[in-house]
């Protein structure tokens, strides 16, 4: 296998071919969106500018291709994340409607009064708010699995909230702020032994290692196409066959149902019966491009690359007096995500600053408001990389934040 | 105002530049979904080579970029239906997505045992599934106004469907099997009279007339950008604000809250309120060059035009025996789609065999199976026009429903 060459791979992605504020554009925001190489624009532009139709409707050639490439792309993610089949891939418009269209389905035809529904304290909004609900709306019991000073989940921690009550663990794979990757064969084990399924929320872990969803033997999981050099508007809902076929449909209207008469309808099987209206063909083009682009390269490649600049990162920003840096200093415990504070200086302050030198990083509390109130900070910054990132990148980035307090009135 | 140029109209619009089955292609299935002009596909392709990012979450060039493309887009789209305010519209996946948010947040919220919720028999099934629901949920009743042989609503049907028990009115503008068009201000008039809100399904109308929310003084309006020139994966829901701000959220997730603690949430002001996680801007980006290049034409040339070719291949197409058109013969009672059938012939078959031709046609219940059972067909075929179509284009039809006789061994 080849090494995956940063420099290289930059000249497939036109966004780098611009000046930001007179500088190199640095983009270290990967975590909210990532950028798209020529491969996926063009080929979706080909798409609409050849084979455009509405898919399963349609006795035409542009239909019949429409269809075609559309289930071309569901069979790429299946490949993908090793589905065992492709009925088992439902196409939703982003992470936040896979989770809840979970939620909704499933959580509310089996979550029973005082069951138990267990996240970790580290999730994103969206795997939160829906389980609220559901526990509202059901008088069950919204537990949270708590961090170890690392941003682990200890084991006892697991052990203690995962009980015989527990119907679903929803745990994200890999932390939006922290970086941390969870332990999840210990969870998805120990929750299954207790009963329960497990739900795993893979928006910033699948685009930067590999995922085998079989081997992993969890019973849903979700990512969405844009944080993998994808389009906006499509995600991913993989669950195992009979428990889709076990829950109602959520988005009800044309192409997934069977027969519909006034007062009632019967509905299509499996995957039609989550997938109502029109489906974004061109999304799922693109979302093929995508993962063709990153299979090319290599996702272990990738994961490698990322450790290489995190090791690197974190070097360089440890060693600097002001700096405090949140989530594990151990290497293997992490993806490519950096949150940090400085002291003194508000993260929106930093962001806005960097972004002067070109450097594009987030701010704020990352749609994790219960994280960062258990982490007692207000918010953070956060650089994430991916595999167009290089060293190069770090530096600049570097020299940004050394200039943060300057610009502030604060010494180096 | 200059008068409308399909051919060169179509010079703009990259798929007809092939052939297909050696044949010039026709494009007679807009009513499924339409073709792109290039100023929507380079638009997209721009909006990803210069300036994505994920948008609301950031304070880097990008980030703040995709916010100010993703806000024009929500003003043109408010300006394009005379909304009063840019709060007022929500974006979706899809009409389906827009008219399933309403039932499962306005419909749950406010519909009790005994209402009663009206539609026409016409409907398209993501217009009667969500109902059916709610209806189930609630013990609330379903109702149909059935047409009257032209496929209108008769003014007598209104005043018997709709009582001082309905509590939601919900109603196509324009079929997408007959393209009538129905009486909408007498509906409107006669349901909010009654205590009743009225939703417009646009789908098939916003495309091709000039619609103005406030002059027709409806509650929720819904249409998708793929059938309108613009891509797929993105919807709008417009909403009387007042309406909007009654209603609980229905997706859950990053951006639509204020505060996130453990076991609740409070939730942001419209629109974020209906718009959770990474929101699709190269979507929007693609519904505003959509826009644009409609509003350039002009919706009444673009009105018109469809007039003249419906005209044109309703007075070809009647004169031959064999062919039965479904829907009203008033020109001014319709769009541009008419559904047909030919005696002896399955509508697949002349799918199929016209394709043959280039033409590209769509057969079967058209997701409308009460409307289909209540024709007392089982299925019909279907052509609907658009700007790019020309009277070449109905000749070309024409030649092909006379070939398919001929082929299956009957007389011309």
């Amino acid at each position: 296998m080849l090494k995956l060459n940063p420099q290289e791979i930059k000249k497939d992605f036109p966004i780098f071919n611009q000046k930001i504020n007179n500088n190199r554009l640095v983009y270290l925001d990967n975590g909210a969106t990532t950028q798209k190489p020529i491969q996926v624009i063009d080929a979706m532009s080909d798409y609409n500018k050849v084979s455009h139709g509405n898919p399963h409707r349609g006795a035409h050639q542009l239909s019949i291709r429409a269809t075609e490439e559309y289930d071309l792309a569901k069979e790429k993610v299946r490949e993908f994340i090793n589905a065992k089949d492709i009925e088992e891939i439902i196409f939703t418009r982003n992470t936040t409607e896979s989770i809840n269209l979970i939620a909704y389905s499933y959580g509310r035809e089996f979550v029973k009064e005082n069951d138990e529904i267990v996240l970790a304290i580290s999730e994103h909004h969206s795997n939160i708010l829906p389980w609220q609900r559901i526990a509202k709306e059901k008088n069950a019991v919204l537990k949270y699995m708590y961090l170890n000073e690392e941003g682990r989940i200890p084991l006892g921690e697991i052990k203690k909230k995962i009980t015989n009550k527990t119907k679903i663990v929803s745990i994200a794979q890999m932390s939006n702020v922290l970086g941390v990757i969870h332990p999840l064969s210990e969870i998805i084990d120990y929750a299954h032994n207790r009963g329960s399924i497990v739900i795993i929320d893979g928006a910033q872990s699948t685009p930067h290692m590999s995922v085998d969803v079989q081997h992993l033997d969890v019973d849903f999981f979700v990512f969405s196409a844009h944080k993998m050099l994808g389009p906006m508007g499509i995600g991913v809902l993989y669950g195992k066959k009979e428990l889709l076929e076990s829950m109602p449909p959520s988005l009800m209207g044309g192409d997934m149902i069977e027969y519909v008469y006034e007062q009632e309808a019967t509905f299509a099987p499996l995957p039609h019966k989550f997938e109502a209206g029109t489906q974004n063909v061109e999304g799922a083009v693109g979302l093929k491009a995508a993962i063709d682009y990153l299979q090319n390269i290599g996702l272990d490649n990738i994961h490698k690359h990322e450790k290489i600049l995190v090791e690197y990162a974190l070097e360089k920003m440890l060693s600097i007096p002001y700096v405090n840096i949140q989530g594990p200093k151990d290497l293997n415990m992490r993806g490519g995500i950096i949150s940090f504070t400085i002291d003194d200086i508000h993260p929106h302050d930093i962001a806005s600053i960097l972004d002067s030198y070109g450097v594009a990083l987030r701010a704020g509390h990352h749609c994790c408001q219960p994280l960062m109130r258990y982490l007692d900070v207000p918010a953070t910054s956060r650089i994430s990389f991916y595999l167009y990132n290089t060293k190069e990148d770090i530096d600049q980035f570097i020299e940004g934040i050394k200039n943060v307090r300057k610009w502030l009135g604060y010494g180096s």
